[in-house]
């Protein structure tokens, strides 16, 4: 369409190729963004050259981070006894906005997947197998409950147990606030397999 | 948050600042990019920088342009003889995928709402003015079938017909492609009283 500026179906473009923005959202975020002028364009602009720029994933827990290694790994008051093993930095996020866990992270960065030809040599693995022999006495495994999470939970069993860790897994259950009624045969299931005695 | 790179945060916030897009989906659209890899951010973060730089209004018909005047106020093939009014640039886009129109346009930015505190003067209604007198013999206005586009449209159609030009505004009814049972009453009533004799 020659009516559009090369700037404008440009960006269009470039804000199509994120995930779950398609055509029509990518020309709102486009056109909004000239409406509401050049300073929130800027800092978005600016804000996504740096990034890369200035963020390096950690060597010891292969987290993204400001510094090496990061700051969780360089806390002394992190319990070193245990590792949390997720998938993706934002599991990290979710596992520290509960509170309740003071120990360390690895972040493997995807799942086993062997649709997308992702095996255990594409996810960061080794540097998990490094840490360990030292203080580590558990690794707790939190990847995804879906078939891929379940699948990289056994092979790091597998993988970790001979070298003297405890490796677990979350529990799986019922959602807090959920409704049994509402929950589906899978979960109720696991729900109660699960089941613990009440104290 | 300690956890997260400053670099990653600032993203996040910057992204949260697009209209429709939420904390989660902030964090989720960063930390894709930051998977994705540098070249990703790079086109966005440069399309973004340029987008202000690189587009000006129109000054013929304020429509967002690389040229000025723009590629369709320039062009000897577009009929002179009437102006299709609209509040967006995105609306010139869809009149002209129609194809059924050759005219050329005014875009207004807006439209008079009150509530929003935007009037006659916040909007590109001089420049429309000044564009009379000449060729121009219709005005379509072509603003939003809302309480503020009917708004906008009177307004418009009580400044420039004392100026000696035909002001139309596009027709109202049944979408096609619609159901009747599902249509509501008030697009109902106005495709009814819309209502056309057949040839």
């Amino acid at each position: 369409m020659s009516a559009t500026p090369k700037a404008v179906s440009r960006l269009i473009e470039a804000f199509g190729r994120l995930p779950g923005i398609g055509p029509k959202t990518a020309s709102r975020l486009t056109y909004y963004l000239l409406r509401a002028g050049q300073e929130d364009a800027r800092l978005l602009g600016e804000a996504l050259l740096d990034l890369h720029a200035h963020t390096v994933l950690c060597s010891v827990c292969c987290n993204v981070s400001e510094t090496d290694p990061c700051a969780l790994c360089a806390d002394p008051a992190r319990d070193r006894s245990m590792i949390c093993v997720v998938e993706q930095p934002l599991d990290v996020l979710a596992i520290e906005n509960t509170g309740r866990y003071k120990g360390l992270y690895h972040v493997l960065h995807g799942h086993i997947s062997p649709m997308e030809r992702i095996g255990p040599d594409e996810l960061h693995m080794q540097e998990l197998v490094h840490r360990l022999g030292g203080e580590v006495r558990e690794v707790i495994v939190a990847t995804n409950p879906t078939l891929e999470g379940d699948a990289t939970a056994m092979y790091l069993a597998r993988l970790l147990e001979p070298l003297g860790v405890t490796v677990t897994r979350l529990a799986l259950g019922l959602p807090r606030g959920g409704d049994l009624e509402y929950a589906d045969r899978v979960t109720l299931a696991e729900a109660l397999a699960g089941r613990r005695k009440m104290e």
